[in-house]
C-alpha cells in the first residue's frame, strides 16, 4: 500500500480578539484545501484567538467565545483533517490544537513546553499538556505538537517519532527577528533527521503590536532536506505531497529510531482519526520561496509590522515629522510602502536651526513618495516659549539642552495636534542606537503611536535605507541624506557625534551590552575604549525611564526594548565598578 | 530543657542593584541582633541583590557579585544564625536563603513555588528548588522557606512540621496593596495552626519602582495567635522570645501533625547549624505595631513608593502642576509629607478658562503647605500655537479636543522644562479612574516621571485626602477644593461630567472591569446601566496605547496598571458582542 498525504500549511494573519474573522479565515483556507483535494490542513498556534492574546486569557468571557468559535469551525469541516490551534478550557487553560475531522473535534492535543522568557509569558497562563498521542489520518501515522515543543530533542516529536509517527506537524507562532528562519530552518531538518520522519513547520503572519510573525511555513524531509517553504511576510497557502511510504525505507536503513525504542512508546495513545484513500494521481509541484537577505528581511518586518499596527487599529492616516534625516526618511518611505502614499502625511516644522539642505532633501523625499506635507514652523512658538520661561521661571539662566528639549516638544504637541484634529496616527522615527542612549526627548520627538524603528541600529538604518532604493530602483531617499553627517539641528552647528561616539563604534557597543548582556570587561576586551564603554553603559542605563514610556515598535532583534529586557528603573547596578 | 528562640525579623529599605549598601545594612542589623543576643536572625527575600531585579538577573555579572557579597556577610557572622535572601548560582540560578552560622554559609534553601502571575515573573528566571530541609539550632527544629512557599498549604512548611519543625521562618518579598496585611496574617495563623509552629514572617520595607514593600513581619504561635508585629512602611528589627518547648506540649494535646506523619518525613534532611544555649534569663516583650485604616495604608503607600523613587533616583527637588482641584492637591501633600517642603515646587499654569478660585485654592495649599511656587500663564503660547496651526494646516475648522490637548501639552511641555533646567522630577496628578478611561493628555498632563495616585479611583483620592486633612488635624488640602465639581478647565464651564458618569457610579464599574475582570453581564447585572456600562468599557479598552506610555506609579491595588496587567494594544475583543 503506497502511503502518501497532502498537506496544507495555511499561514493567516490573523487579529487579537477578532473571533469572527479568525474563524472565516480558517473556514476560507479550509474550502480552498478541501477542492485541492488535501488530506490534512494545519493553522497555527492560537488562530482561533490569535496571538499573543496576553491577559485577554485572564477573561472568561474571552476563553468563552474562544470554545464557541473552534466548535462553531469544527462543524464546518468536512473530509478534510484540520488541525487548529486554540485555547482548550477544562479544569483549567490549555495552549492547544483541535484535530478536527468529519464534522467533530477526535481529539486536543495540548502544549508541553510553555516558553516563559523573552517576550513570552506561558507560565504566566497555561498548564502544561501530558499526553503525546500520535494519529491516525490515511493509514499515515501523524504527531502533533506546538511551537516550543520542538525546540526540546527529547520533547513529544521524539516520543511521537517512537511510537511509530512518520510525519510531525508543529503549528507555532515564532515572532520574526534577524537571522530567525535561517536557525529555525536548521533546527527543524535537525528533528526530522532525528525522527527520520517528515516534519511540516506551520508560521503564523502579521504584525501584532510589537511582534511580527514572518510566516515562511515549510516541510523538511526524514532527510532534513527542504521540500517546500510558503511566502515570507504575506499569508499563504502551501501545499506539498508527502512520500510517507519512504519513511519506513529509510528507518530500515537507518535504524536509529527502531534502535531507541523502550517501553515509552507503548504508553503512547493511537487515536484513530481518519480513514484510508487512494493517493491523487497528479502529485503538487513543492513550491520554495527563496530567502531574503538580512536587510530585506528587515524592511519587510517594519512594512508589515506598521501595516498591520495602523490598519488593525483602525486609523486612516500617518503623520510624520520629516526632517531631512535618513531616520524620517526611512520610516516614512516604510510608511507610504505599507499603506500606499495617500496615507501618509509629512510634517515639516523647521526652526532657525534648520538647514536649507534639510528642507530640501525633506521635501524631495516626499516629492519622491509623492506624499502631502505641512510645513508648520517652530520659531514664534519657540521664542514665545522663551520668552515666557525667562519672565515667569529662570530670567537670564544661559541656554542648554532644555531650549533643545522645549523645541522637539513643540512639535511633538504640533504633530500630536495634527493627529488629534484629523484622528491620523503619529508614527515616530528614534532608531535603536538613540533609544539605548536616551538620545531623543521624551514627549518630543518620542511622542507617537508607533515608533516603526526603534530596533533598528543606526549603522542598520543606512543599510536598509540603501536596501529600499535598490528595490524600488531609484533613489526615492535622496542621495544627500545618506551622506550628510547625522543631526537633531536643535542649536546652531549641531553633529550627533558631539554627543554620541561616531555609530560605527557605538553600535557594537550597544549590541553586546544591550542585546547580548556581555559584561563590561568582555566589551573591552572586544578592543573599545574602556572610558568609551562605561559612558555607553552609563547612558544606557540612566535612560530606562524614557523607554519605558516609548511606544511600541517592531522588534526586529533578538532582544527589543519592550516585553523582551524588563529592567528596573530604579537600579543602583554599575556593572563597571 | 527548656528550649526557648530569641528570634530577631529584619525588614530593612534595600536598593536594587546596591550590593554594598545592602551588605552595610545586612550587617549593622546582624550586630544589633547579636548585642541583643537573638538566636536566629532573618532578612526578606533576595535581601541581597535588592527585590525584584527583574532582567538584572540575566547579567553574568549582577550575579557574580551577589555570590560575593553573600559570602562577604557570611564571614562577618558570630554566634548567631542569619538566614539571609540572595540568589544561588550554581549549575542554574534559584531563589534562596543562606543559612549562615560562625562565618560559614551551613546550608542553602532554594524557594520551590516560583510565582508567575499578577506582577511576579519568577519562572522567567530560576529554577525551582527540590530539598525541604530542617535545620536544628539550639536544639530547636527550624524549618526555612521562602515568600510564595507559604501559601500552599502541602507546601514546604507542612512537610517541615511533620519532619519535626517548630518554628517555620518564611523569608518574603510581598508587595503591597489595599487589604493584603488582614490577608497574609490570617493564611499566616492559618498555616501556624495546621502546622501547630511558631511561624516567623519577615517581609521587605520600601519602594521599588511601582511596588511598595509594607514590612509588618510577625509572628504568629501555634495556636495561631499574633505574638508580635513590626512597624508598618518603616524600617524594624522586631525582636521576640519564643517558648518553643510549647510545641511538643501543644502536639501532644493536638495530634494532627503527629497523626499525618508518614514516611515523607525520614526523606527530609536534618541539618546540624548551632548548639544548645541555656534561654536567657529576661525575656523580650512582644510588641505588636497597631493596623491602620485602608486610607492611611494607601497614604503611607504612596508616600513610602514616591521618597523612595525620588531619593533611589538621587533627584533633589519634585515639581508638580497645581490645578487647584483634589488630585494635585493630594500629590503635592503627599510629596510634602515624603520629602519635605523645600524638596517640592507647585507650578500654577493659568489658561483663560482658569478659575478665580482655581487659582486661589493652589495658592492656599502651597502656603499650607510650605512650599515654592511658580506661576507661568500659558495664554500667550497657546494664542500663538493656535494662529500658526489655523496659518499652516486647518484654517477655519472649529475648536474642539484639540486645543484642549495643546494646552495640556504645552503645560508639560513648561513643566519638562523646568525639570530639564534644574533636574527636578515632575511628578504627574492622574488617578486611576482617569487612567482607566483614558481622561487625560498624552505628553500632556501625563508627561513626568512618577505618577503617585495613578492606581487610585477618584472616590478614594477623596477619602485619602481627608485622611491626610485629618492626621494633620486642619485643612491643609483647602475646604473649597473637596467641594468644587472636578474639571480639567479645558474649554469654557467644562466639568468631567460633561464626558465621564458621576465618580460614585464610574469607579465601581471600573474596579469590575479593570481589577476584577468581570464579564459586561455580570457588571450590567450588579444594577448599572446596560449603555454605559459598554461606554466604560470602551473607554477603557481604548485607551491601552495611552497606559502603554504612562510614567509609573504607586500599585496600591490587587490589579494595577503595569506589570499586573497585561493587555495587547491591538485587540478587537469586544466583551459585549
Amino acid at each position: 500500500m503506497t502511503k502518501r498525504l497532502r498537506v496544507a500549511l495555511a499561514q493567516p494573519n490573523f487579529i487579537v480578539g477578532d473571533f469572527e474573522k479568525n474563524a472565516e479565515k480558517i473556514l476560507s483556507y479550509i474550502k480552498q484545501a478541501e477542492k485541492e483535494d488535501v488530506d490534512i490542513i494545519a493553522f497555527p498556534e492560537m488562530a482561533v484567538p490569535g496571538y499573543p492574546p496576553e491577559d485577554l486569557l485572564l477573561k472568561p468571557q474571552f476563553l468563552e467565545k474562544n470554545m464557541e468559535t473552534i466548535s462553531n469551525i469544527a462543524k464546518e469541516v468536512g473530509d478534510i483533517v484540520a488541525i487548529v490551534g486554540f485555547i482548550e478550557v477544562k479544569e483549567d487553560i490549555y495552549n492547544a490544537a483541535a484535530v478536527i475531522y468529519q464534522h467533530k473535534i477526535v481529539d486536543v492535543y495540548h502544549k508541553i513546553f510553555l516558553p516563559t522568557y523573552s517576550v513570552f509569558d506561558e507560565d504566566r497562563y497555561f498548564s502544561r499538556g501530558n499526553r503525546i498521542p500520535v494519529y491516525e489520518v490515511r493509514e499515515c501515522k501523524v504527531g502533533v505538537n506546538i511551537c516550543e515543543d520542538i525546540w526540546y530533542p527529547d520533547g513529544p516529536a521524539h516520543f511521537q517519532a517512537l511510537a511509530g509517527a512518520e510525519l510531525i506537524i508543529n503549528i507555532s507562532a515564532s515572532p520574526f527577528h534577524t537571522g530567525k528562519r535561517a536557525y529555525r530552518e536548521r533546527m527543524i531538518a535537525t528533528r526530522g533527521m532525528d525522527c527520520l520522519a517528515f516534519v511540516a513547520y506551520v508560521n503564523l503572519v502579521g504584525g501584532q503590536d510589537e511582534l511580527v510573525f514572518d510566516g515562511g511555513s515549510f516541510v523538511v524531509s526524514p532527510h532534513g532536506e527542504l521540500i517546500a517553504r510558503a511566502k515570507l511576510f504575506e499569508e499563504d497557502l502551501l501545499i506539498a505531497d508527502l512520500d510517507i511510504s519512504s519513511v519506513l525505507r529509510i528507518r530500515l536503513h537507518d535504524p536509529r529510531i527502531r534502535k531507541e525504542k523502550g517501553y515509552e512508546e507503548n504508553k503512547i495513545e493511537r487515536i484513530f482519526v481518519a480513514p484510508y484513500k487512494p493517493p491523487k494521481k497528479e502529485t503538487v509541484k513543492p513550491r520554495i520561496t527563496p530567502p531574503m537577505s538580512e536587510e530585506e528581511e528587515i524592511l519587510h518586518a517594519l512594512i508589515v509590522g506598521t501595516r498591520d499596527y495602523v490598519n488593525k487599529n483602525g486609523f486612516k492616516k500617518v503623520l510624520i515629522g520629516l526632517s531631512g534625516g535618513i531616520d524620517s526618511s526611512l520610516v516614512a518611505a516604510i510608511a507610504t510602502e505599507a499603506l500606499g502614499p495617500e496615507r501618509v502625511v509629512g510634517v515639516l516644522m523647521p526652526s532657525q536651526y534648520t538647514s536649507r539642505e534639510s528642507i530640501e532633501d525633506a521635501e524631495e523625499l516626499a516629492k519622491n513618495l509623492g506624499i502631502q506635507t505641512y510645513t508648520v514652523p517652530i520659531t514664534e512658538i519657540f521664542e514665545t516659549f522663551k520668552k515666557e520661561m525667562r519672565r515667569c521661571v529662570w530670567g537670564n539662566m544661559p541656554e542648554d539642552v532644555t531650549e533643545e528639549n522645549i523645541q522637539a516638544r513643540i512639535r511633538g504637541n504640533i504633530l500630536m495636534a495634527i493627529s488629534n484634529k484629523f484622528g491620523w496616527l503619529v508614527l515616530t522615527t528614534g532608531n535603536k542606537s538613540e533609544m539605548s542612549c536616551g538620545y531623543a526627548t521624551l514627549y518630543g520627538d518620542m511622542a507617537g503611536g508607533f515608533a516603526v524603528i526603534k530596533d533598528v541600529m543606526k549603522t542598520m538604518v543606512y543599510r536598509v535605507a540603501q536596501c529600499y532604493n535598490k528595490l524600488k530602483g531609484r533613489e526615492i531617499i535622496p542621495k544627500r541624506v545618506f551622506i550628510k553627517p547625522p543631526s537633531a539641528e536643535l542649536r546652531p552647528g549641531q553633529k550627533d557625534e558631539d554627543t554620541l561616539p561616531p555609530y560605527e563604534i557605538l553600535d557594537p557597543i550597544l549590541k553586546a551590552y544591550v542585546e547580548e548582556d556581555r559584561p563590561y570587561k568582555d566589551i573591552v576586551a572586544m578592543g573599545f575604549d574602556p572610558e568609551l564603554v562605561k559612558r555607553v553603559i552609563r547612558m544606557v542605563d540612566r535612560n530606562e525611564y524614557k523607554r519605558r514610556q516609548a511606544p511600541p515598535g517592531v522588534k526586529i532583534t533578538p532582544r527589543a526594548f519592550g516585553k523582551d529586557r524588563r529592567l528596573p528603573i530604579t537600579n543602583h547596578f554599575r556593572p563597571f565598578e
